[in-house]
Order: C-alpha cells, then structure tokens, then sequence
C-alpha cells in the first residue's frame, strides 16, 4: 500500500490558508486535519481538540521534552506546535495529512521531512492581502501594521516550497491543490512496489 | 508568460499511449501534438503531416546532420525523430507540447531538457499487456515474442520518469496527467515571476 502524502499548506498571514484549507478538508474524504496545539487564547467558537489542543505554556513544554512534536515555533508570543504521533500513524494507514502552519514552521518540517508536499499560498495582491488582514477586524492598527509587514516580508519565503498556489478564488486554489494532491500519488518515488508487483510473477 | 510545458508521454509497447494520448489532446485545448519524423511505412489511414512526417531514410538523415532533432532513435529496424523547431515556438507562447515517444528516445529528451515533465505509462497487468500487444493483430508470432518481451523488459526503466501512471481504464490515466500538468504548472520554478510581480511595487 502506498503511504499518505504529508501536505503542509503555509502561507503569509492574511493569504487565506484557513479557508483553503476548510473546504480541501470538507471535499477529499482521505484528507485528515493534523490537530495543532497552541498555547494561544481560543477566539471566539474555538473548541478545544477541534481547532487546537490549547495548553498552557508549562504542558507545551513538558511536550517539547518529550520530543512529542514534528516542529513547533513561537508566533506573536504564543506557542504553536505540531504532534508526530497522531500523523505518522495516519501515514502509515495511507491517509494523508493536512499540516496548515505558519512559514516558520513549515521550514523546519522541510528539514525533517523532504517527503512531504510543501504548498505555499500568495496572496492575488498586496492590496488585496491588505484588505484581508484588516478584514479580520481583532487587531489594533500597530498590530495590523506590523503582520502587513511581516505578511510582504515573509513572500519571498515561498521560493523554499517545491508549490505555489495564488489564492484568487477558494474554488481555483482547492482545485490546483487537489491536482498536486493527484500528481504527487503518481511520483515515481512514491510507487516503487508499483514495478515490483507488476513484474514479480 | 509563464512558458509552456514540455510533457513526455512514453511506456512500453502495447501499454495504450496512443489512445491515452488522443483522448488527452481531444480535451485539452492547451497542449498541442508534436508531430515526430519517421521513416517507417504509414499504416492504414495515416496521413503525413498529421500522425507523423513520413520521410525516406535520406531525408532523415539529412535532418539528423543539420541538427533538426531534439531525439531520435531506430525501433524496430525505422527511424523516428522529434523536430525542435516547432516544439520551442510553442513552449515560448506559454503552450504545452505533448511528446508521445518511445523508452529510447525520452531517456535522450531527458538529457537535454530537464524541465520537461516525464510520465510514465504502466499496463495494470503483464497479462493485460500481452492481450494489447495481440489485440493489435499486425505482429506476426514471431513479432508478438519480440515485442512482448522487450516491453516487460523495458517496464523497469519507468522508475527514470518523475511520474509513472496505470492505464487502467483511459478516463483514469487522462485525469491522472491533467492533474499532474495543473501540479506542474503550480511549481515554484515555474512561477519565479509570481514573487517579482506581487513584491514590485
């Protein structure tokens, strides 16, 4: 059986991934979400094992000795982190999974792991990037300032990334991502028992 | 602009290229057939110019000394060839041009252009092979042998590709290569102007 693709979808805040990422989530049934943990304040709505497993800092790093993350960074003074355990299993079972992290993040998960599929979302400009941070509408104009900046900063970033996929439309971009998601199954590297089945006798 | 795609469709004999790829072309409108040369006998109902440029031996070689392929190769005791001229005026439009060749003459293409994209096509079975090579009723036994052991044996060089894809039924082999062009088109060396364009103020 072939392993699961580990999909990692980053991108500058304010690109749009979360709602990419809800409705690829909500359109491939062999998709499965990795669950973050954060030591983050849950904002409004948010549930506890649903969005993030939200922790204190004490418990992040007692999980941070326990080597019980893939990576994890601290962003705008919380602490963000993404368990191992709960992935590797679902690989192994050929499910794939989802990783929606930010840049730093994903970085580091690149290291570890050169098998997985690195997505990275730009924004269709920087005006409409602009609109999407203030769309928010939870941040103080110094903290708006300050994640545009980040946000333009951090494009360049995406050059890292074997995919860039620009977020004009949810439709456009889930679809492009559904055809990495289709021609990354079909890499040779990830079908080697493909020849090995077809010509044992 | 962003340049077109070089796509290299290959397998061994009998895998069903040619079907995958004519229904490939009928349903997209942005690839386009490169007509390969070649020296062999047209079979009933091919027209020069359309499935291939049909040329004597002479004129092939004349080809050959003024530099006009960008492959060739001798199968079967012809020649065939693949005329570059037309193929880089097209990928220079932002078109795609599909390149259905033999085993031998994409691992020359490969060489020579490592921006292509490579796809392998793999018969689903050895015995579903062997009723393909049959079904085509032109091989005399002796032929039949030859062709159906070459092909298993040229099965393995497919782990040289990037991508490799069952032909299992048509429709599926076909959605399989769109989602790899679409995959193509989304890598990052493809789109280095993406990240000029959207930080250039």
């Amino acid at each position: 059986m072939q392993k699961g693709l580990l999909l990692v979808v980053s991108g500058a805040s304010g690109t749009g991934k979360g709602t990419v990422c809800k409705r690829l989530l909500a359109e491939s049934s062999t998709l499965f979400y990795s669950i973050s943990a954060t030591t983050r304040q849950p904002r409004a709505g948010e549930k506890d094992g649903v969005e993030y497993f939200f922790v204190t800092v004490e418990e992040f790093q007692k999980w941070i000795a326990e080597d019980k993350f893939l990576e994890y960074a601290e962003v705008y003074g919380n602490f963000y982190g993404t368990p191992i355990h709960k992935i590797e299993e679902r690989l192994n079972h050929g499910e794939d999974v989802l990783l929606e992290i930010d840049i730093q993040g994903a970085l580091n998960v690149m290291k570890k792991r050169p098998d997985g599929v690195y997505i990275f979302l730009l924004p269709p400009s920087l005006e409409e990037l602009s609109n999407r941070i203030k769309g928010r509408g939870s941040e103080s104009p110094e903290t708006f300032a300050r994640r545009f900046q980040a946000a333009t900063s951090e494009i360049a970033t995406g050059k890292k990334y074997q995919y860039v996929v620009v977020n004009d439309t949810v439709d456009s971009a889930v679809e492009k991502i559904k055809a990495i998601i289709a021609a990354e199954r079909c890499k040779v590297n990830r079908n080697e028992n493909l020849f090995e089945n077809l010509l044992a006798v």
